[in-house]
């Protein structure tokens, strides 16, 4: 909805602000709804354009309790995390409006102007390109993006600044710029326009206007809610199970071996994650009882307790479901903790959540490239991704269920469900087999780990995150 | 149970696991049930007594996925936050467990120890007082709290320092004293027995005894797991229903008089917020269409929408549910905001939660004083709470609910359920009068505000919201 391109009529205020109240209870009844969508909007320009007023008498004119607004002051893009990591938690849950200043695009700008070596034009347009990327998931996971830029000619501004009462100074942080300098000002252009051909660009020398086609830009964001799409076109081309997942059969190591290479293993891997200075991300995925918590057990041995992190992840709550589907992730990696080891994974999505069909087809077929991207963000972060499949046969696991409900202080760890799932084992090995083929990148490959043997898988697994601390 | 009181026995280790993995199961399971709770385990001590390797040994033995640990560096306290704001979030939820080295009573040591004015004896003994009634709110809020200070005798300390690793001073931050001297460890032990006698407190000389004593004390309080009460013994005093809500008529304001009071009264305000060093919680309590929605839009006319935050409080999420009622709250109010406004409160506690019976006879009637607790600590904090109650009278309510069923841009506020509270509007009114009764402290009265006429009323807000940011 580009809407600058077309002409723009001045609404009477009451109507539209009647239209942008109905419009508001519109979009926060469709929560739990087949067109439920959440809008953010990300507000941008040219400082003293009066993005701030616009946005003041958008809440105004709306039910003001049901319209956040979020101000952080612009932050110089890091190195040791991504772009959308200071955002995530602010991202709108379904029926919710959340208006964000401060947002990656100002963080993006305010780095291309303030570092001491400019970002050259091909980083500065990789960085748009994978904000890009990350609002087109957005969008795909009901969280509608709207992107509006606040303009204003060289002359308006200057005149601005003439007449700019002193003590309104405080408000209009002026973004650290000196906005008396020509040269800057047309650097803030160039770069800007590097990237808001797909915004909603509003010129703001008459202030009425302007805050109109702000108001309409969004009423029209409101009141466009479709229904989510739920089924493919195209025919899914499954893949072929690997052989290892088929044949998880490997040699038990004897004792001794196994309790001397345990430890020298254990010892080298805590060094290793210690040594890095990396985040570590480790992923364990498997079948019911495919020996995830003994392995995450080995792992941490020699750590210390306040080094690391386990995430068990369950079924997503309520809340959770009313965020795109990475979101509950995204939050769990906000830790200054450099080691984070997840006991099942966002890989939900494309294994329990596609097997049970808690997850359309369109989502979870969609989720492969989606993970990727996340991945690859994290990668690009300074972030090691190890991701770990524990293969068991269903024999071995039957064994390992009948074993558990004679041990008593394992009991506990079996339910109806762990053998109710066993009976979908064929349909999850083929969503297994479609997650390794395309989510095994070169930046975050899967680990396959034959574990009808514990000790030697335990060793294995330690073998792995060595070797993936190593390879890059 | 003051395990350190008596003999404590070593247990065989297998056995030692097998009960505690059994108990984290126990504690799991009681999730949503009447006997459930968590366990937050404060660890202090002296520095090298082990608190770190007895954490790492309970995680061997528990299954460590059920057993979160949280390591903060100690912070000086601080003027502008309460002791308890950098942990809330922390809090464990019902079934789980938490271990946290970082702690309001390490902060508590290092403000001590630090600043260059000491704390007085009568200041230092009053935060204890303070985190003294915050855990025991805690633990009526089913976390029970267990404090373990790790001891260790100076020459001991000395003979652990002299054999000390180079390597690991990296994992001993020493909390930036000097070990060395004497002095300062008497100053340390002297200042954690005005505070230690309700801890278990484990002399750490042998290693072996202390992970067992440790791991033991972890047991007990993991098997205690008690059925909740919910019923009080003592009959409940009803308070008489103050005069102002049984007659809310106010003189109705001519247009024009209203609109010149408005705009000044509204600037003022927004004035005063400015000026204001404190932070500000502005709290809405009244019947339904009691007009808080348009006294709220008369408050933030002037403010830039940066400057505040609005919360609007509906039912708990499940989620939120398996915490003290209060933390939702205390989670809302980490933000930088300056000025958080609530359309409704905790106040839902004694109002809703008691009318509708879902809190119990004995949870409502504790909240009174847990509230009051919570607002003097965000009061000592340098935050100005200012309490508003809209008063109607029930037939100025039926004209309202009529009205908005025939305003197109009003009907989306009205529901059945609107109707259906209005039946149990004389159990509203017996809660709100105990409310005021037990709640209208010196540091933050509430302000009935009758609302017959809402242009008078909106004018009554922002005078009573002036008054109170002068009062103090």
């Amino acid at each position: 909805m580009p809407l600058e391109k077309r002409e723009m009529q001045l609404l009477d205020e009451n109507e539209l602000s009647l239209n942008l109240i109905e419009a508001q209870y519109f979009l926060k009844n469709t929560r739990d709804q087949n067109n439920a969508k959440s809008v953010l909007v990300l507000v941008n320009g040219i400082e003293l354009a009066g993005k701030g007023e616009s946005v003041k008498q958008l809440r105004e004119w709306v039910d003001p309790r049901y319209l956040r607004v979020k101000a952080d002051p612009p932050m110089m893009l890091d190195q040791k995390q991504t772009f959308w990591q200071p955002y995530a938690s602010s991202i709108p849950a379904e029926g919710q409006i959340m208006v964000m200043f401060g947002n990656w695009y100002s963080d993006l700008l305010v780095t291309a102007l303030h570092v001491s070596k400019p970002l050259t034009e091909t980083v500065f347009d990789a960085y748009i390109q994978d904000m890009r990327a990350f609002e087109q998931d957005l969008k795909n996971n009901h969280v509608d993006v709207i992107k509006v830029w606040f303009d204003l000619s060289w002359k308006s501004l200057q005149k601005r600044l003439d007449n700019m009462d002193p003590s309104e100074v405080h408000w209009h942080k002026l973004h650290g710029l000196d906005w008396r300098n020509k040269k800057q000002y047309d650097n803030v252009q160039k770069l800007r326009q590097r990237f808001t051909d797909d915004w909603t660009v509003i010129e703001c020398e008459d202030e009425k206007a302007r805050d109109q086609q702000f108001a309409q830009t969004i009423l029209a964001a409101l009141e466009y809610c479709p229904e989510h799409l739920s089924q493919n076109k195209e025919k899914w081309k499954q893949a072929v199970i690997p052989e290892a997942l088929l044949h998880p059969e490997n040699q038990p190591a004897s004792d001794e071996d196994y309790k001397k290479e345990l430890k020298k293993l254990s010892l080298k891997v805590a060094e290793a994650l210690r040594l890095d200075d990396r985040e570590a991300i480790i992923v364990f995925e498997g079948m019911d009882a495919a020996g995830k918590g003994g392995a995450i057990k080995r792992i941490v041995k020699n750590l210390d307790p306040r080094e690391y992190d386990i995430h068990t992840i369950a079924a997503p709550e309520k809340y959770e479901l009313r965020h795109p589907y990475l979101w509950r992730f995204w939050n769990k990696l906000q830790t200054d903790e450099d080691i984070t080891i997840f006991d099942r994974s966002w890989y939900g999505r494309v294994l329990v959540e596609r097997v049970e069909g808690f997850a359309s087809q369109v989502e979870w077929q969609r989720a492969y490239d989606e993970i990727n991207r996340f991945e690859k963000d994290l990668v690009n972060s300074q972030t090691v991704v190890i991701k770990l499949w524990l293969a068991i046969s269903k024999d071995e696991q039957a064994a390992r269920f009948k074993a558990r409900e004679d041990t008593p202080h394992k009991r506990f760890k079996i339910t109806d469900d762990d053998w109710r799932n066993r009976e979908k084992w064929d349909e999850y090995l083929n969503a297994a087999a479609d997650m390794f083929e395309r989510t095994s990148t070169a930046y975050a490959p899967w680990y396959i780990i034959a574990n009808n043997d514990k000790n030697t898988a335990r060793l294995e697994v330690l073998r792995a995150i060595l070797k993936q601390l190593r390879a890059e």
